[in-house]
This record gives structure tokens, sequence and C-alpha cells, in this order.
């Protein structure tokens, strides 16, 4: 018997501005990781495609999927269904992938409790300064607006203690956040609880060789 | 405040054989990482010098040293002591250095007890088959030893569950082992649990700001 790779879920959230799309898509990129796509019953935006940026479906096909148990979460927001498919999900942790999920605050302690072994990995901005100057964008913005988004990032820190990382995205530093983000990842695979069966067939072997 | 790169004490074990003294250096030589040398006081072999191997010292002065807390952990074997010198690693730490302790397994846990923070690592071999190949050796040793030799590996294959990753050494792979340790080293860095500070600034000044 030898250590196995085994699939591994990566859930990546952040802070709205800290850059986690453009980190989720570098990494597949340059590792080939899996990246889950979401559904919606959102009309697609200009340039959105399906498959790519979302599943756009409509609202009984949605509530019929949820009837079968084929969200690993999903939740309602303004007026609308956004869900995780399971089965891709499923299918990739058996072929041994690693599959990362971008995903808000609040399905990510969901996931952790159906699936123990995920990695959770909040991204943050460097310094609480430079998280302000990203809510606050260019000054074009109304002072609801940044009102709001400010509200969204307060209630959003208050999750990063579920998260078992967190990683700083530095504007003009991305492929060291990447770099940070692959190692999480690739440590995850040598954790001992990972691997409790190769060290129970050690100490098992070891043990009959001495009797 | 940003997120600050902390000192991370490193205890890597392993079976005999696996090559743990291999890959600290080589982590040494390729990333910088400091190496603490044991204090000794048996008698030095053919080759070994003083500060590489071991420090060589007469058993009054370790002694000495024991009294004054002078050792973060120490132990006596076949009538002579060995044990990791405290100052080299409170000063390593304190500048913010990665320093590898490659210790036997009675002395890890000793250290988590006093480094919370410090990350344990067991280097094996990829399969038990290829640990027994190492361990009998070439034919050349007795039965007595190879006897000694397994029942060693038996009790510290018990200790594994204590370490918490395991990573596997396999024969013309040294890199892939080396690159594995160093992963697991930067993840250790982004842990959440290691940037409460950073994490509890971020999150006051946006309930402040949000009030």
């Amino acid at each position: 018997m030898r250590m196995k790779k085994k699939g591994t879920l990566v859930v990546i959230s952040g802070f709205s501005g800290a850059g986690k799309g453009t980190v989720c898509n570098r990494l597949k990129e340059k590792y080939g990781y899996s990246l889950s796509v979401s559904m919606t019953t959102r009309q697609p935006r200009e340039g959105e495609q399906e498959g790519v940026e979302y599943y756009f479906r409509d609202e009984s096909e949605f509530l019929r999927l949820i009837d079968y148990n084929g969200f690993i979460e999903f939740a309602r927001y303004v007026d609308h269904y956004y869900g995780t498919p399971r089965q891709f999900v499923e299918d990739e942790l058996e072929a041994g992938h690693v599959i990362l999920l971008e995903i808000e605050v609040q399905g990510a302690v969901n996931i952790r409790n159906q699936y123990p072994d995920a990695v959770l990995i909040f991204i943050t901005t460097p310094s609480v300064g430079e998280l302000v100057d990203r809510l606050t964008g260019r000054g074009t913005e109304s002072p609801e607006i940044i009102d709001k988004r400010m509200k969204r990032a307060a209630q959003e820190a208050m999750s990063i203690d579920e998260y078992a990382y967190i990683v700083c995205n530095e504007r003009d530093r991305l492929d060291e956040c990447v770099e940070q983000v692959h190692a999480i990842i690739e440590s995850s695979q040598t954790m001992t609880e990972r691997n409790r069966a190769f060290i129970k067939t050690i100490q098992e072997e070891l043990q009959d060789r001495t009797r």
C-alpha cells in the first residue's frame, strides 16, 4: 500500500474586490485544477456564457434539482437562486482531482459540514486601508452603495475565523497569492488526518513483523 | 497593519533510513532555512565537525546548561546526552526565520507542548516494503541488529499520529519530498490560527467604519 493522492475540495471565499475569481482562473490555467461552475436562475448578463460564468436555468428546473438533492449548497439572493451542482464536485473528487469552489462565506461552512476534508481559504487585501480603497472605488459611487459594501465586508470579516487559511492578494502580486494557495493545496495532501489508512497499514505491518 | 511573516519552528522526524537529514540539508541549501545543531556529550566520530553535525561538549558543561534551562529538549541515550540548544531556536524565531529541527519522535511532542505553532512533519518511505528493505540492509547485518531496527521503527510508527503531516521520501525523488515539505512550511504561514492579530484588526476596523 502506498500513499494515495486523493481528491481535494478547495473552498475559496474573500472580500468582494479581493480578486478571488482571478486567483481561481489562474490556478486552473497553471495547475489544471477543476473549477466548479455555479447554477443560477438569473438572466445572463452581456458577455456571460452558459457553462463558463454560470449554468443558466429557469426556476422550475432549479427547484427540481433542489428536490433531487442536486446541490451541495444553494441560496436565494434578490429573487434569484444560486447553487453548486453536486454531480460535478462528486465526480471530480472521485477522480482524485483538485476542485476549486469560489463561494460566498455563508455557503462555505455548509460545505465543510458535508466535506470535512475541504480546505477553506479566505482571500483578503493585504491591509484594511487597501480594502477600504477598493470598496470605496474611484469616488464615483454613491455613499449608499459604499455603505452597503462596507457592511457586507464587515459581515464577511466576521466569518474569517471559519477558514483554515487566509491569503493576501496584493495589487500587482497575483502570482504570489496563486503560489500560496497552491502550497496550501499541496500541503493538504500530506496531512496525517487525510492519510490515516496508509499510516494504519505501516503501523500494523511493523507490529506484525516484530511480534 | 499587514500580515507579518513569523518565525516558524519545523520539527522533522522519520524512520531511520528515510533520509530526513538529506531532506533538511537540501531545504537549507535551496531555501535558506536555518538548521538547528544539537549538542552532545559523545565523542566526535571520524569526519564529524564541531558545530556541523553536533556541538561537542563534556558532561559537566551539558549538565550546567540543563540547569540554566538551556535546552528546549534533551535526552540521554546509551550513556550520552543529546539536546537542542534553546538560544539559537529562540533567536531565529525572533528574527522571523524558518528553523528546521531534525529530532527523534520522543522529543517532538515535548517541543510542540512548548511551541504550539511548531509544524510537525514525519518523513517516511513510500511503502512498508521499501522501509523493510532499507532496515534489513544488504543482507550483511545480523538478525539481532535487524530485529532491533524493526522494533524501533515499529515504535516510531506509533508516534506518527502526533505529527500534523506525513511526507514520502521516495528513492531518487528527493526533490519531490523537499518541495512537499517546503509547501507545508509556506502554507503554515497562512493559517488563520497564526494570523489572529491581523484578522482581529480587519474585523475591528470594518466594525468601526460601519457603526
